[in-house]
C-alpha cells in the first residue's frame, strides 16, 4: 500500500478540554507519528466525583512508541499542556515548545522527575524541525495567553496547517498580535488541510482586541471606593497587566494571591515577555496599605472550591479580608458547568456587602478564541482542501463543517478517534480508533470505563450497606447476620432502625435456607443482597448498593 | 407585649427555589399565621446526590400548627406548589388557590392520599378569605403560567402586598394580563409592605411579552424542512398554545409527549383556560405523519435525563426518531446549573444532524418575572412604606434593595430564617428561626444536614473500604482481617492488589497489638480504620471512607 497523511485526534474534537491530536505519514500502520498538545481536562461530581484530572487515553499512541518523531505543544493552557508530566514517560519523545510554554512544560516534567532536556526550545517561522517524514514551523498567532502558535506540518502529501487555538488580535497588550501576512505567505502554495480552531463559531459578532477593555477596567477602579479584588486566568498574561496598569493608574498597589498567579507571572518574567508589570505587594504588606489604595489580582475565575477567590468569599486568605463598599471584579466568562460554584462565590460576596462586578457582557473581559467571522476570515485566508474543525464540541465542530462548506469548503467533522486519511481530494475515514479518558484518581490512573468511579456514583446515589455473616465449621450461620448502613436514612417505614428490618429479613431466609444454599457463597451472596435491597427499599423506598461478607471459619 | 406583624421567609430568600413565605399577626410567640406557598427545588450530584426532591424545612410551622390559619399558594409552578403533597400532614390548614393551581394542588395532595376537599378555589380581588387577623385577597399578575396572583394581606398593622412571580405582560396570550390599575388601586391608600420578586433584578432591559415571539417561532416553523421538536416548560401553557398555533399555522400536526406536558394541557383543559389550542395526535399516529408536517411540543427543556428530550436525544420515544435535517427548538433559558445537561442533548443531535435552535437571545423565548425597570415600575404604583425582596439569591435581594433605596424606598434584606417585624416605621428583624433544608430521599424525609448524603458525597470522592475482623472466644484475632474495596482502584503503586497490601499492614498491627487493644471495640476500630487509611494513601494517594466490622464469637 501507498504511504499516506493521517489526522487522528484522541483528544479535543468532540469536546472542549483535553486536547490531543496526532498526525501521520507513511505506510498504512507504519506511519511515523507526531503529537500536537498533550491537555487535560477537569472532573466534575456529576460523571466523575473524586478524580483529581482527566487525561486523554493514549494507549494507542503508547503502542507505537517507536513511531512518534516529536511532541509539539502549542501553548501553555493546561488542555494543552497540561498532561505532559503525566504521560511523557510513556511516550518518550522530545517535547517541542516556545520559550514560555517549555517553561511551563518543564516545570510540568519536573514534578514527575523528568529532566529539563527533554523540551526543546524552538524557534518560529521559518525555522523548521524535521520530524521524520515531516517538518514542522511554529507560527505565533494571538490567543489569551503569550506565546501561542499555530503549526505549520509540512508532508510529502502536502502542507497542513494546525491553527492552534487563536483569536484574531492586532493589539493583544501582550503576546504576538496577528500577523495576517504571515498567515498568507504560507498559505499562497497551496494547503492541504486546515486543522482549525472551532469554540466561538456559534458568536456572531467579530472577535474583540484585548486592549478594548483597559479603558472600563481602568475607569472601574478608579471609581470604586474600597478594596477592588479582580479575577481571571493566571494564565492570561494580558490581561494581568491590563488589570494591574488600571489599579496602578488608580493609586493602587497590585498584590497576587493564588499559586498559580504567582506562578505565571514568575514564568512569564523569566522569559522576558512582561515588561512594565508594577511591582507587586506582598500579602503581609498589603495588610497595611488603605484598602482605596490596593487592587488583589487572585485565582479562581470559575468558582474553584481551594482558590484564593473562593477563600476570600469565605472569610480571608493570608490575613486579607473583604467587607461592605469593595468591589470584585470577575474579568472572565464563566464556562459552562462551572456556574453553580461561581455564583456561590458571588452570593458569599453579597453577604459581605461586597459589590460583585462581572464581564457585563463583554465590557472587563474578551474571548482569546476567534468568532464566527474570523474563522472565515481565516478560512479565505488559508483557502485549504480540506477543513478539519477541532476545538469543539461536537455541535461546534458540526457548525464549523457548515460555516466552512458556505464558504466553499470541503470539510469533515472528525470526533475523537476517527483516523482521517488526508492524502486524497477528498478527507476519508480510514479508521476508528478506541479513544476514551483516563483518570488520574489519587496518584493513580484508572481508566474512565473501568467502573471504579461508576461504582463511587452508585453510592452516592444509592447509599451502601454492608450485610456480614459468619458459617461455622459446620456449615451453619453463626449467630445472626450483621447490617451496617452508610448513606441511608437510620429510620424507615415501620418506624425501626433499617439495619434492625434488614437483619430480621435476612435472618428469616437464613433460617429457611437449605444446606445447598448455605454452601456455596455466590449464591448466599447474591440472596442475601436481594433480599436486603427488597427490603429496604419497603422500608426507605431505594434499593441501596449492597455488598455482602461471608466468613467461614475452620 | 403589644401584638405584632411579621414576615418570615423558610423557603425562596437566598435562593430561587423552594418559596415557603409565613405572615403572622398577633402577640409575639402566639401569632397567627398564614403560609404563603409550599414549593420544591431540585437536587443536584454536587451536593444531594440521590435526592429526589428538596423541601423546605417545616419544623417552625409543624410546631405552631394550632396557629396556621391558611396556605395560600400564588401559582402552580413546582417552586411554589411542589411541596405541598409532601408537607401538608403536618400543617393541616385549609388550602387556598384559584381554580388553575387548585387542579395542580388537588393532584399532588391526591397522591398522598388527602382528599380534595383540602383545597379551597379562591375568587380574586375584591373578595376576601377571612383568615384570623388577616384579610386575604387575590390578585390576578401575569407570569409565565396561567392564574398567578399576587396577595393582598390586610392586617391590623396594615396592608402588606406579595407580588408573588410576576411580570409586566399587557399581552400574555394565555392568562391575566398585567393590570396596572387593579395593583393602582390597591395601593391607593398605603402599603405597609411590598414583598416583591427579585429573579431579575440585574436583567437592565424592560420586559417583553410573551405575544412578540409569536412571529419568529411560526417563521422558523414554516421554515423548517423536516420534523420540528420544540421543548419548554410544560407548565407555560401560552408558551405550548404559541408553538402549537405556530405548527398549526406551518401545516404541522402537533404530538405532546412528556407526562408533565400531557398533565398540564389537561388541567389547563378541565380549568377552560386553554382555548383555541388545536387538536393533538398521539405518538402512534404521529409515525404516518410526513415529518415536514409534524411537530413534537416535549418536555425536557432543562436537560433532565428522564424527560422526552433526552430520550429523542438518545435515539428515539414511544416509535419516534430524530434525523438529519430536523429541527429542535429550546424556547426557553437554561437556569444555572442545568448547562452541562441541556449541552449533552444539544451535542447527541447534532450527531444525529438535527439542526438545534436555542432562544436565540431572546427571539423565541422571554422570561417570566419583571426586569429591572419593570421592577421600578411596580415600587412607584405600589409605594411601600417597606420594600422586602423576595424569590431571589442573596445577591438578587441585595441589589433589588439598593434598587429600592435608589427610588427613594426603604428596604430589606430578609433570607430564610430571618424573621422581621413589619409593625413600626422601620422594619427590624425579631429574631432568627432555624431553617434548611429537607430532603426527599426515596420514600424518607431527611435534613440536609443530617449527615447521610454527606456520607454518600464522601464515598463518592474519596471510595470506600470495608475491613471486617473475627475475635476469637479468648480475644484473639481469628484468621487475618479481610479488606474489601469499593469506588477504588484495585492495585497501586507496589503493583500488588490493594486489599492485600492493607490486609498484610492489618495484619502485622494485630500480630503486635496487645490485650487492652484487642478488648477494646472502639480503640480497635480507630486504629484499624487509621491504618487501613495511611496505606491507601500510601498505595493510592487517597484515602477512602473505612467502615470496620469486628465480630466477637461466644
Amino acid at each position: 500500500m501507498s504511504d499516506r497523511l493521517i489526522y487522528l485526534p484522541l483528544g479535543g474534537a468532540g469536546e472542549i478540554g483535553m486536547n490531543a491530536y496526532v498526525y501521520g505519514y507513511g505506510a498504512p500502520g507504519a506511519e511515523r507519528l507526531i503529537v500536537v498538545d498533550l491537555g487535560v481536562t477537569f472532573p466534575d461530581m456529576d460523571g466523575s466525583p473524586g478524580v483529581d484530572l482527566i487525561l486523554p487515553d493514549i494507549a494507542w499512541l503508547e503502542e507505537r512508541k517507536a513511531q512518534i518523531e516529536g511532541i509539539f505543544i502549542t501553548h501553555a493552557h493546561e488542555d494543552h499542556v497540561g498532561a505532559v508530566g503525566h504521560c511523557w514517560e510513556r511516550l518518550g519523545a522530545p517535547v517541542y515548545a516556545r520559550p514560555f510554554t517549555a517553561n511551563i512544560a518543564r516545570r510540568k516534567l519536573g514534578e514527575h522527575g523528568h529532566p529539563e532536556g527533554v523540551v526543546q526550545v524552538v524557534d518560529t517561522y521559518p525555522h523548521q524541525i524535521d520530524c521524520g517524514p515531516f517538518k514542522v514551523s511554529y507560527l505565533p498567532i494571538s490567543h489569551s495567553i503569550p506565546e501561542s502558535a499555530g503549526l505549520v506540518i509540512d508532508s510529502p502529501d502536502g502542507r497542513v496547517l494546525h491553527s492552534g487555538d487563536f483569536k484574531i488580535d492586532e493589539t493583544p497588550v501582550v503576546g504576538d498580535p496577528w500577523d495576517e501576512a504571515l498567515w498568507t505567505e504560507v498559505s499562497k502554495d497551496g494547503v492541504k488541510a486546515l486543522i482549525c480552531d472551532s469554540t466561538n463559531v456559534f458568536t456572531q459578532a467579530p472577535g474583540r482586541s484585548e486592549t478594548t477593555i483597559a479603558e472600563p477596567i481602568t475607569a472601574l477602579m478608579g471609581e470604586a471606593k474600597g478594596m477592588v479584588v479582580a479575577t481571571t486566568f493566571a494564565s492570561n498574561i494580558a490581561r494581568l497587566k491590563t488589570l494591574a496598569l488600571a489599579a496602578q493608574a488608580a493609586g493602587r498597589s497590585v498584590c497576587l494571591l493564588g499559586r498559580a498567579m504567582r506562578r505565571m507571572v514568575e514564568a512569564a518574567t523569566q522569559e522576558g515577555i512582561l515588561d512594565g508589570f508594577p511591582a507587586t505587594v506582598s500579602p503581609e504588606d498589603a495588610q497595611n496599605i488603605p484598602r482605596e489604595n490596593l487592587m488583589l489580582l487572585v485565582t479562581g475565575s470559575q468558582g474553584e472550591r481551594r482558590a484564593a477567590s473562593a477563600q476570600l468569599a469565605q472569610g480571608s486568605y493570608l490575613g486579607l479580608k473583604l467587607k461592605e463598599g469593595d468591589t470584585f471584579l470577575f474579568s472572565s466568562k464563566t464556562i459552562p458547568g462551572n456556574e453553580r460554584g461561581v455564583i456561590r462565590i458571588m452570593n458569599q460576596l453579597s453577604e459581605m456587602g461586597v459589590d460583585v462586578v462581572d464581564d457585563a457582557g463583554g465590557k472587563y473581559h474578551v474571548s482569546g478564541h476567534a468568532n464566527r467571522p474570523d474563522l472565515q476570515r481565516m478560512h479565505q485566508i488559508v483557502k485549504p482542501q480540506i477543513l478539519v474543525p477541532m476545538h469543539g464540541e461536537h455541535r461546534h465542530l458540526r457548525e464549523h463543517v457548515k460555516l466552512g462548506n458556505a464558504g466553499g469548503l470541503t470539510g469533515i467533522v472528525a470526533v475523537n478517534g476517527m483516523m482521517i486519511d488526508l492524502s486524497g481530494n477528498q478527507p476519508t475515514v480510514a479508521e476508528y480508533i478506541e479513544t476514551g479518558r483516563t483518570y488520574l484518581d489519587g496518584s493513580v490512573q484508572i481508566g474512565a470505563l473501568d467502573g471504579i468511579v461508576r461504582n463511587r456514583i452508585r453510592m452516592a446515589l444509592n447509599g451502601h450497606m454492608i450485610v456480614t455473616l459468619i458459617i461455622d465449621e459446620d456449615g451453619d450461620p453463626l449467630g445472626e447476620p450483621w447490617v451496617e448502613i452508610n448513606g441511608l436514612p437510620e429510620v424507615g417505614s415501620s418506624n425501626t432502625p433499617l439495619a434492625e428490618v434488614i437483619e430480621e429479613d435476612l435472618s428469616q431466609f437464613l433460617g429457611r435456607a437449605d444446606d445447598k444454599t448455605l454452601i456455596d457463597d455466590d449464591k448466599l451472596e447474591k440472596e442475601l443482597r436481594s433480599i436486603a435491597r427488597r427490603s429496604a427499599q419497603g422500608e426507605i423506598g431505594k434499593k441501596p448498593e449492597v455488598t455482602v461478607i461471608v466468613s467461614r471459619l475452620g
